[in-house]
């Protein structure tokens, strides 16, 4: 056990709760119903009753607009929820403004339905792409926002983790935060390049952030 | 360790259960639902599939109302939660009144979709205004009930927190229900100044009361 | 700490599992996602972009069936949550049997959003008002079942529970079960009679279980 | 207690997290929002106001696809939150590609909703039928490419469990993936046999593998 650095002392302003286990539980929440919702906007046109084979096939051809977003909206919505997972892992406190720090997380969140709806049913339209980018980029930020508070300000993890990984961590999302925003200007000239970073960014992201340098830390600590 | 005082002895008569760990994951559960739903009242309105994108940002334009009404409600709702979570984590016992004054909460805030989406539809219009308020303050009114009686009725919380941090409470909780009420009927001669209330309220109370005087004594004593 | 009964060895066949968090929690958000959902099938007639008072009166006055139904079934549903809460805080294993009742459970319960609408838009109908009573039916007797199951049958529960507690329990609840089964029937001819049943029944139910014989003896034991 | 075979010391570069909570959590809302919502496709066509007996039972008859594929894709559904809720029960390790293979099972999971729709809508015509059993082949595939995953290639139950044990949890996943990919062109040809399956799979699968021989295994070892 290592004596908390001065900074730790000194950010110790704003009253701290031990525990993230309800934070935790309602942003689980939040997060399943979001990715669960997501299908019902695909919804097969009407079909004639007794349908052939060749107009029932028509008929799931015609909205595949509608599920390449539900997709990608759904695993994007899911690396959010497994970069949250991690990240709490090695949160210790929190103080009302982490709190709120992730109820904007969320809040962006639950637009992604929204823009998701619009970009499926509008696949090429410039604005419904920037649309889709902003409110990424904005989610992202919000996550961003919320890292740089716990690692580097409030510092609410174990005082042991380094500040290099700290930077580290911050730096990897503010990237993500990055890509997206510059998504929205390029959408509304190059729609299917942006569309194409909406399915690059998230692949980026698969292997969360516990596995990187404060994961390692952790685990050494342990 | 403190003896209860005698009235802690004096109300035990209604059956306790230790702990509140359903009672939480049920209300997050239910809160969680609330402020994702909200946002499946924001549709755009049908566009010609080859939309320009000045056509395009008349759509996302013309549903202002809603998404405004939208983001008043998700943090409304927000609010409500974060500060269920810091009341719960000083309460240590529930019995079936308890249980039944938080589902009188949950009641009126599963009621907010609904007239979320008549103000979105309708923003400047009386009744709708003063619908909305109604709702909020009932709501408030059934948080303030629950507080009354875990606090000051029932004291299902530490018997060693003071009697002026209960009741501090308890006040805190009675302006906003009391703020909301009368945002009722002002909102049917003046709906815009209501709705600058609907904005103001949730602001004073986005640090939540966990932070107070009950907060305070519970940290020296743990 | 009493020897289990010689009834508790002799039924120990099946395999068991220690603990009932994940059931409980899944129940918790299955029915917390049907009472919030319930308010979805609220919706005010479309009524002019600029309404007056009256009409907008009009509309929410034309909507009060599908109101009380909405208020009716999510206070049902919210005693079966309670009910549900304090039955299983006295459950100390599970089995697979145990699991497909509480999905029976789940199951009508489910149903219930679909038989509330129909009832929300035929208030007076005798099918309407029978098909209900026959939904909660069905759920208190999945209830019945799993209250047979855990406490006469598997004996799930701690084996000092005197056997006339536990066959208070099961009886309490299948009065329940009766009464609605009863009130199908009763709907077809006299519709209001039942629905003043679907009021009575919920309030008698309101203070749960855990508060009767069993919860006195689980209270006297711990 | 066993030191670990060799095998499990060989794969342990891929970083691995203690516990399985917000995992199992989170799916227990995908899943029980799923099953919740699967009630929403089934909807009374429009009646008069005041419809006669006949005229409402006729009404009630006339969905009875919706409503057996509704019950179908429940009791299917919850078999798949029963198998998991006892699968995990022996998990005592996570790392980011178990998160993963997860998601890719509530992924499909979530889908689940529109196909019952579609089925709801078009019981007997053949792609309906098809894209049903592909649906569920694809999620009984996700839930065996897990199962290989934790029991023989990252080995993330207890080391002690039997390779004999691990294989035969794994062929009986496959069993059930293959009757469902097989149902697939089965249903091409003759829907109705392929339905027959859709029922019949789950009935196979009620009895959850927690009772089978790694079950068997744990309690020994407990």
């Amino acid at each position: 056990m290592v004596a908390p650095s001065p900074q730790d002392v000194a950010v110790s302003t704003t009253r701290r709760i031990p525990g993230t286990n309800r934070l935790e539980a309602f942003s689980d929440g939040v997060v399943a119903i979001i990715v669960t919702l997501l299908i019902f906007e695909v919804r097969l046109p009407d079909v004639p009753a007794n349908a052939s084979n060749a107009e029932m096939l028509a008929a799931f051809g015609s909205i595949w607009p509608k599920f390449a977003s539900f997709t990608v909206s759904f695993f994007t919505v899911a690396i959010y929820w497994v970069n949250h997972h991690n990240f709490f892992a090695g949160v210790t406190h929190t103080d009302w403004k982490l709190l709120w720090a992730n109820n904007l997380l969320l809040f962006f969140l639950a637009i992604v339905p929204f823009t998701t709806a619009v970009l499926g049913d509008h696949l090429g339209q410039p604005i419904a792409v920037a649309a889709y980018a902003l409110n990424l980029g904005l989610a992202a930020a919000a996550f961003t926002l919320m890292g740089w508070y716990v690692l580097l300000r409030a510092r609410l993890i174990d005082p042991r983790i380094s500040d290099p990984a700290r930077r580290f961590e911050v730096r990897r999302s503010l990237i993500g935060t990055s890509l997206y925003l510059l998504a929205a200007p390029l959408g509304l000239v190059a729609p299917v390049a942006a569309e194409l970073l909406f399915v690059a960014i998230p692949i980026a992201y698969i292997a969360p952030g516990l596995f990187g340098p404060i994961g390692a830390e952790l685990r050494e600590l342990s």
